[in-house]
């Protein structure tokens, strides 16, 4: 904020208080973070899911030229990607331009990515024989990339927004790791963890234990606040969340809590919003199948929402969108909230669509 | 239940009205309906959605030789299929064996169904020039071999169970109208929604009235109940279920009133099960994503709930499935209450897996 034309209005909304942990985080622009920590902000932070991606003709003008892990795993690439909707659509926040199976590739399974087609593993995890396959990496032998990356982000962003970095959910991971693609139902995912709870769980501590190390790792290299996508949470009961997937974001919640802010995004698993609170997380993402109201009463009022527009309404006309932002962001209310969409941009959303969105909130007034 | 061995103490449970009803109903098990009615039944009803399919050799055998609509146009084909789960499995209900897009096709557009890859409609609506090419169309014209196929099975069925008619809800035909095929997301369908939404409330109108006079005739040619599958109604947000989804249900209920016993299944739509209850409908389809408590405080006590067996679970070992069956009869509590899955079941599950499900229900004592 500071680097934009001065603005009496604005700054008199400053303290002393919020000046001096501007300058001790050398952020610019520390809305995210804020929020996260229930603090008053003069107004409500905004980011996109995948914001960093196809949707950016700059994105695709790079993936011309560039394979998929190659952009990720090249530190130059990967920051420039991450950067670009901060400049062209100025969000409040960047996010890492990776991916989640990252993680699997490092333990040791092979992951193709094809950009029509999205993630095949040729050989998933089976049976017990499977996972000696695998291991719990070192991070830094591993995924040392993801780190430069971050390193080179920070400095190229110069304190202008924080830096979110990320991981899947140890279920999520799991579901890729065992059905080798993707799935609307991820049955053999399920199936597995089923007949083989045993080995599902060996597994899923596994990976647990290298998303620990990985985003210990990623706050060590600068990154202001994680946030866990459970993409496939979505899909299981109550209990089963509770016991297959909400078991292990806690381990991870538990093990970054003296670390930095954390967020948790599991798609469509509203039932367990006051679970996932309990967690002790500082951010709880939302899909638009609930609504604000709702989701603040299961959550309660110790957590900032982070959510929830559909992200199908980005391609109604500009005057639409502008005017269900506003009633999303009047519903939400004042305080503890990141507008955000509820689920990953659409690759045919104008990029001024996109930006209406930002502008909408960046420019609204409770 | 009368074709059974004699047992006493069952029959000790019937009145004189229970066997009244039966008797003119023409029907030996109306387990399904009287729990419909919300009347006392001396134990809980059980079928599976999607149960005529492709999770039986039988079934798959008669697909080696004829094409999908060949199956479903036939109606002797139709009926072997309906009924061969009520002989193989022992279902206390048998479902047409049909499929939703029969109705888009009566109305003009072409749609293909292939085995492995899903529906395709190579024409899809997208502007109000299209909308000339489909019309509200006469269902005896062009869905004749329904309820032939209807008048057929239950003439083979001969009051065995009872038969359940259905039909898509209009949002999820529209989902495939417009975007031409299956989608995660079916973002264009919404995006024909949120830009055009005059053109998309005519388009509802038409498939409403369409499915109103198709499911009239189901009921004449002697269905017993009817189901409105929304596949997709879990995609919107409330509001949006609300309008362009849920308003066009209504109708279809209302026009139904009179005539049958209705049952709605919108997958995912939980925040509006309160809201579907008041459409009048007796039954309500819930997935595994709610718990069975939560769903009765939302609907109330006046209607039917029927679900909610995670489908992935039946590829458990059988002990495990007979446990959680157990489990989830014992939350939804005694009355209202129809077994069913959550969702159709998956093609991969073993027949005795599948009669494990039924027989574990039809041995149940609260």
């Amino acid at each position: 904020m500071l680097n934009k034309p001065f603005n009496i209005s604005k700054l008199t909304l400053f303290t002393i208080d919020d000046l001096l942990i501007q300058f001790m985080s050398g952020l610019k622009n520390d809305l995210l973070l804020r929020t996260l920590r229930g603090e008053q902000t003069e107004r409500i932070p905004v980011w996109m899911m995948r914001q960093a991606g196809r949707y950016l003709p700059e994105y695709r003008a790079l993936r011309e030229k560039y394979g998929f892990f190659e952009r990720v795993q090249n530190p130059s690439l990967a920051t420039e990607i991450t950067i670009q909707p901060v400049d062209l659509v100025g969000v409040d926040a960047a996010i890492l331009f990776s991916d989640i199976l990252v993680v699997p590739q490092a333990m040791g399974l092979e992951v193709q990515l094809i950009e029509s087609k999205g993630p095949v593993l040729p050989d998933p995890i089976k049976t017990q024989e499977d996972l000696k396959r695998i291991r719990v990496p070192d991070v830094h032998e591993t995924l040392q990339y993801v780190f430069d990356a971050i390193k080179l982000t920070k400095q190229e962003l110069n304190g202008r927004v924080p830096l979110i970095g990320f991981a899947g959910a140890p279920w999520t991971i799991l579901c890729y790791m065992v059905q080798g693609k993707g799935s609307k139902t991820f049955d053999e995912a399920k199936a597995f963890c089923y007949t083989q709870p045993e080995l599902a769980h060996q597994l899923l501590q596994m990976i647990t234990d290298t998303t620990i190390a990985y985003l210990k790792a990623q706050v060590k290299a600068g990154v202001d606040t994680v946030q866990i996508f459970d993409s496939w949470g979505g899909l299981l009961s109550k209990d089963d969340f509770e016991n297959i997937s909400l078991k292990y974001i806690r381990q991870i919640v538990h093990a970054l809590k003296d670390e930095t802010l954390v967020i948790i995004f599991a798609k469509g698993a509203w039932h367990s919003l006051q679970s996932m609170t309990e967690t002790g997380a500082q951010g709880l993402g939302i899909d638009w199948c609930i609504e604000p109201q709702t989701a603040r009463n299961f959550a309660g009022p110790n957590i900032s929402l982070q959510g929830n527009f559909d992200p199908a309404k980005l391609l109604s006309p500009i005057p639409v969108i502008q005017k269900e932002v506003k009633q999303m962001l009047t519903s939400f209310g004042k305080g503890r909230y990141i507008a955000n969409l509820g689920h990953g941009i659409l690759p045919n959303v104008p990029v001024d669509h996109a930006r209406a969105f930002v502008d909408t909130v960046k420019t609204f007034n409770l």
